[in-house]
């Protein structure tokens, strides 16, 4: 066997439009697609097939890295063994739901739910997003790509999270004890937190009158976080400025929700992230790592295997 | 006088909210406010006063750098004379633009203007502003500042001028004779040109037939740029996938306008820069400049005297 070769394996072929885009974007970064048999690299290409994990492993003898598709690796938990350096699609599926945060906010702030309804030339209106004061519910990997992509607009953005440790770009890191003092005088409330007991209906009648009547609200994390019905009545009575939801509670939302009737509420159906939209991120981290892998650069996404994650 | 004072005049005084403002900002930028007399720097503070300029400058012998608050300085062009450093507000109001065009981009590929219509859960929809394919045309201050903004979007960027030097940032510059060239296969094509008589127009059947049936056009320069019944056609027919403009032809347009009924076509009044949105970013401008004069440090918007811009 050549010494310089390092095949790649793609493997299962069981989804066949993920098993072309990564066989393609292991070809485009210089690789070479391989068998099981001779494969240095094994990459996942089914993420409804890890039962069949096992079987294909034992068929690789010489596999050193496993790239997986998941941002999580639960289906992979019984398999993590340190014989191989593991890596996954964590960070990878953050930046669309960040994305479609920015959407939201850009909307709202600049009046596009006004104007896309609008049927003759509209008075002046909007407001910058430039300069602006946004406060983060939730400190993860949504909120590290919201940050990124906020940097160019000059904000003061708070997070809230557990830990009041600060998080990088934010001017003020505070914990859920503090939301109030958290959201008073924000623009915008971004939540992104997980759901948990603590967390569930943080978005209440009180923290909205917290928020202020200037203040949208975005919620991309679960329909939990947020109180409907106080949120119903916020915006019919102007205490906070307006409210875009990706998530609602529940889902679908049924067209009896007062929500759908309110010029001053948007909602999107649960779209943070689409099927369509990851695939071709994934295919560009494959590429990207199976770059690095040839190159002996650090792979991105690694899983510590002992913490599971 | 202490050596140590270098005190700033704000003038004239016609403008109340805007000579308050700047007022304030020389003072939050450590700079003490006074008067013409003994002022070694010049805030002009009434954009539509500029005819006073010749009366108060005689008033202000110890003056040696004049900050104005346009981003042009067309009105100040018999006036501007190499005694002094001059700065404009150049740069300033590209911003609000160029964050018109992100709200109009997101807004498209994420279809926000369809949710915002719904009154029921939509089916997914929606693809990635991330990594796509944008192409503007012109090279200007506003490309400059959506250039900043893209940044974290790892979008492919052509940039379409009169030369085909490179623009920073972008992947392709082209000039118009390659307009064609430069907008096939592009997700969006945004129009932020100076209209005269060679761009007249510039968007019509034939560049939108090249643009195809997935690209957006997002217009924030004349209404003359684009073929409105052109423009029409396309949309009804599928030929680009939507349109959004801030600029039409003429301005407002009549109710009477097709354009009004498409749903792929949103239309908003000109509010690429709001009057509301110019006052404090030009204040952060004077604020900023200020700091820095103070400070001995370069002044930002210089104005080349001898070129007139």
């Amino acid at each position: 066997m050549d010494a310089m070769r390092r095949p790649v394996a793609v493997a299962p072929d069981t989804r066949p439009v993920m098993y072309d885009a990564f066989s393609a974007a292991v070809r485009d970064a210089g690789g070479e697609v391989a068998d099981l048999a001779e494969a240095q690299a094994l990459i996942w290409a089914d993420p409804y097939a890890a039962g069949l994990y096992p079987e294909l492993i034992a068929a690789a003898p010489a596999v050193e890295w496993v790239q997986l598709p998941y941002a999580g690796v639960e289906p992979f938990l019984d398999y993590l063994d340190t014989r191989f350096t593991w890596t996954c699609a964590k960070g990878v599926y953050a930046d669309p739901v960040a994305e479609w945060v920015m959407a939201a906010l850009l909307m709202g702030f600049r009046d596009f739910h006004l104007f896309a309804t609008a049927d003759s030339w509209c008075a002046e209106s909007g407001r910058n997003l430039l300069g602006s004061r946004i406060t983060v519910l939730g400190g993860g990997g949504i909120t590290r790509s919201l940050m990124r992509m906020l940097e160019p607009w000059g904000c003061q953005v708070t997070v809230v999270r557990r830990s009041a440790a600060p998080f990088e770009g934010a001017a003020r890191t505070l914990t859920l004890a503090q939301a109030h003092e958290a959201v008073a005088g924000a623009d915008a409330v971004v939540v992104a937190l997980a759901l948990t007991d603590e967390t569930r209906h943080v978005v209440n009648a009180a923290l909205l009158e917290s928020m202020g009547p200037r203040c949208w609200l975005v919620n991309v994390a679960r329909g939990g976080h947020v109180d409907h019905a106080a949120l119903g009545a916020a915006l019919r009575a102007g205490t906070i400025a307006g409210a875009v939801l990706d998530v609602t509670d529940p889902e679908p939302l049924p067209d009896s929700s007062e929500l759908w009737g309110l010029a001053n509420c948007v909602i999107t159906p649960h779209i943070g992230n689409t099927r369509e939209m990851g695939l071709p991120l994934i295919t560009n981290r494959v590429r990207e790592n199976v770059r690095r892998w040839l190159a002996g650069e650090e792979l991105l996404g690694l899983v510590d295997v002992a913490l599971g994650y």
